[in-house]
């Protein structure tokens, strides 16, 4: 080819290339082009690089550089001496000259289960105002600390901390152990904890680990569309299970098709806050013995208890180790610290440490250190006491507020721990539409609803979440809610 | 029942409640396993709190607290007034009296897949040592900088920061979107990219969005164990495709039975740093395109190369959208932090972005923060400058080193990028044998048969980490790995 041509051609690739490049990243980019679009078909000579250089008007060191990275890739054979050549190679390119897009729908390409967690989005991506549920205050962290612990174990002598890990910090594991015998009145060795990034891994985990793709899972109804969502990508058949004033109320007909796990929120259901009762616990625990089935405990936010200790484990109360227990560091000290604890029994701690490893390969040994020191330190508990005052008092400016405006037209569930509770309409409230015009007045209320499965079994109601609302913006935010909440229970009576 | 009876058996059980608790808690606990043990049978009157506080020899508070704690945890009914009663739902207890072990084997009472991962354990617990492949230096990472960067961001005016996340810290993604079109010639906007705790997270959510459970997938053999675990624990039938010169080789009968995935390391194959010819990956893509297969282009040490610019991405080179490109910073930065970043075709985007947020809830956002003004003020390049000239001098001691006592008897394979290299033995030396010899002599290596999953195809070798070794432990390491592989060769020698 005319070396005139190929300098032309080359000028209308160059201006078309993105700003910001070196000029010989954008004269290879170029060269690629036209090498990839056919008009430089494979065969051709280049020209050298002392004429190319001249005739671009550039060094010739650029254009060597160049000519050197298209070689390195295997564009164009021969660099010197003999000259350079547009690869045989690349007989194959140019079949798909424009980029195609994916065919169809946005969701196009996926697979059924891809499809299936795309359709059941359900986390938020509104995470703060007044009154988002499951959300812990953060501005009352203590920064200070916390700051300077991460600056103690970021340092070169403790470099080691910075690689992959084996298993967790075992001074972490250590202090978890107390802290769980002391405040959960639960027996365990360190070796029986595993760090995780959260809870929603500690329940892909169990189910990886525990059951087989198939297999039935039960869960609460109403309850957390994390571990619904967790479960079903993990290629089980989800039931949900519902409540009555005693928790998870499974029938006789349920056990006769029972589960191969279970998820339960035994200290506090989420997000009804209903706590299960002693008889039925021991139910759960003997028929799971029978069955053979695993339960995990999610006890995300027992350690938020108003009144009295926090309440023992079903861990602890277990006698044949089929519970697996999962606390979370994102309710006591922030959601996005993303670390989270398992206690597994005795005899499937060697397993579960090797599917940690594999799936979720281990790290974070720096936070964890950190981590190990505020609790050891007395940091944890105090912040712990002292936020579960604050909360306390955030609860009673909403339920005063919303007592005093909707009085006897609402119910109230839970509110005995944690960061949320519940409001439960009698009237046939369409909680879902409400919360959206809730939103409009820039109130974030999470409609009940959206926790049930099976949505014709939705008791109308709202997760209202008033922990990390401070307490001056409680208020004007419960007038407008409840001014919302009026409307739609009138519409409702109109229905009824 | 008679009281001193029950004073008895509750001194009794006080005696063996573990020490460090306090009273209150441990009177609770003794009296509850007295109700468990069916010792204070259901119905069983208990004693008044003040006689039973005289009789224990205990201020009456204690035991008021302990009677409310059971009453809220319902082992007892009634608390003041009439009495305070065993709990009738009891009856049940007591079937299971003593503590049992889950019968049969240690892996007894994991499922199908949970005892495949278990039994694939292929990470190792030693993380550290000449010369452990995979792992980059620590020590010389700017820790001041990165303490300065985290403080600035932990602070309470940035509490939002510590929250839960959805989607990656915008200026992040701005970031890496820069960063990855200077550095791998990649267009893509800050949308498409997505972050994520590690690599293998980012397998995990391809394998759930794009796969079903029985799909096929490929890896490379040799490849990383990694990808391999991740992707069988997603339920795929995983087969690995042989590698020759120009990285993985289908041939057309693989290719007649095509993968729905594949998770290839073109850059820099891992273990043996092979470069997928141009030929092989248009061949590659224009088959994806074909079969409707997607690649994952696992891109992990690519900017450690240290000749030229680093390769052109696969990802850049795909015009169909079938490419999903991963990044990891474990590399370049550090392991332990765990992060890393995908960036998916337009299409994919939002379906992606659900499945991030459903399977693993985010956050970390100050982590990703520090991250981005890291990126952005130049330190990142910086950092990755300094480390290559310090890797590539640590390469060219080992291979000096081993060249002169090994000669011709091994030949390297990779060694061009990243933090290891591959040597190959012509004879039929036992690999796992010989790095089991060599630990014993506190020499680190992995041998190569682990990074196949047919290892009867297995060629013998050792992959050999470099870049976490200061430059003065390289020699002696390897004058200690060369006698021990003198021995082996030998051994090879008289068997063939």
């Amino acid at each position: 080819m005319d070396n005139r041509l190929i300098v032309e051609l080359l000028q209308q690739h160059l201006a078309r290339q993105p700003e910001g490049l070196m000029l010989r990243i954008r004269t290879f980019l170029a060269l690629r082009q036209a090498i990839l679009d056919g008009q430089l078909p494979p065969g051709t000579r280049l020209p050298g690089t002392r004429s190319l250089s001249r005739d671009l008007g550039m060094g010739r060191n650029t254009v060597l550089r160049a000519y050197e990275q298209l070689f390195a890739e295997g564009y164009i054979e021969g660099l010197i001496g003999d000259g350079s050549y547009v690869s045989e190679a690349l007989q194959r390119v140019g079949r798909h000259p424009t980029p195609k897009r994916l065919v169809g729908t946005r969701r196009e390409g996926l697979s059924r289960r891809g499809g299936e967690i795309a359709a059941a989005s359900s986390s938020s991506r509104i995470q703060r105002g007044a009154f988002m549920p499951g959300v812990p205050d953060t501005e009352n962290f203590p920064f200070a600390i916390w700051r300077r612990l991460l600056s103690k174990y970021f340092q070169p002598a403790q470099s080691h901390l910075l690689q992959y890990a084996h298993g967790g910090y075992g001074p972490l594991k250590v202090a978890l152990a107390e802290y769980l015998h002391v405040t959960r009145m639960m027996k365990c060795s360190p070796r029986q904890i595993l760090i995780l990034n959260g809870s929603h891994q500690a329940v892909d985990l169990c189910a990886r680990m525990l059951t087989d793709h198939g297999d039935r899972a039960w869960i609460e109804e109403p309850g957390y569309w994390g571990s619904r969502n967790v479960l079903r990508a993990a290629g089980l058949d989800v039931r949900a299970i519902p409540l009555d004033a005693g928790g998870i109320a499974p029938t006789p007909e349920d056990w006769e098709a029972p589960p191969r796990i279970m998820c339960l929120s035994p200290s506090s259901q989420y997000p009804t806050g209903v706590v299960l009762s002693l008889e039925r616990r021991l139910e759960v625990l003997e028929q799971a013995e029978r069955c053979g089935a695993w339960i995990i405990e999610d006890d995300y936010d027992n350690e938020l208890r108003y009144h009295n200790q926090p309440l023992a484990s079903l861990f602890g109360l277990s006698r044949t180790q089929r519970v697996i227990y999962v606390g979370t560091l994102s309710k006591v000290m922030f959601p996005g610290l993303r670390l989270s604890y398992m206690v597994v029994p005795e005899d499937l701690v060697d397993a579960f440490s090797i599917g940690n490893a594999e799936l979720f390969r281990e790290g974070r040994m720096v936070d964890q250190a950190a981590l190990a020191e505020f609790i050891d330190s007395g940091h944890f508990t105090a912040h712990i006491k002292r936020m579960r005052g604050i909360y306390r008092t955030r609860r009673d400016i909403l339920l005063d507020e919303l007592g005093a405006r909707l009085g006897n037209s609402v119910r109230v569930s839970g509110g005995h721990a944690g960061l949320q509770l519940v409001y439960l309409f009698d009237a046939p409230v369409d909680d879902a539409a409400l919360a959206a015009d809730a939103l409009a007045d820039g109130v974030v209320v999470r409609p009940l609803s959206l926790y049930y499965m099976d949505r014709s079994r939705s008791e109308p109601g709202l997760n209202l979440g008033f922990a990390a609302v401070p307490d001056e913006l409680i208020r004007p935010a419960a007038i407008k809610l409840a001014r919302v909440v009026e409307v739609h229970l009138e519409k409702a009576a109109r229905r009824g």
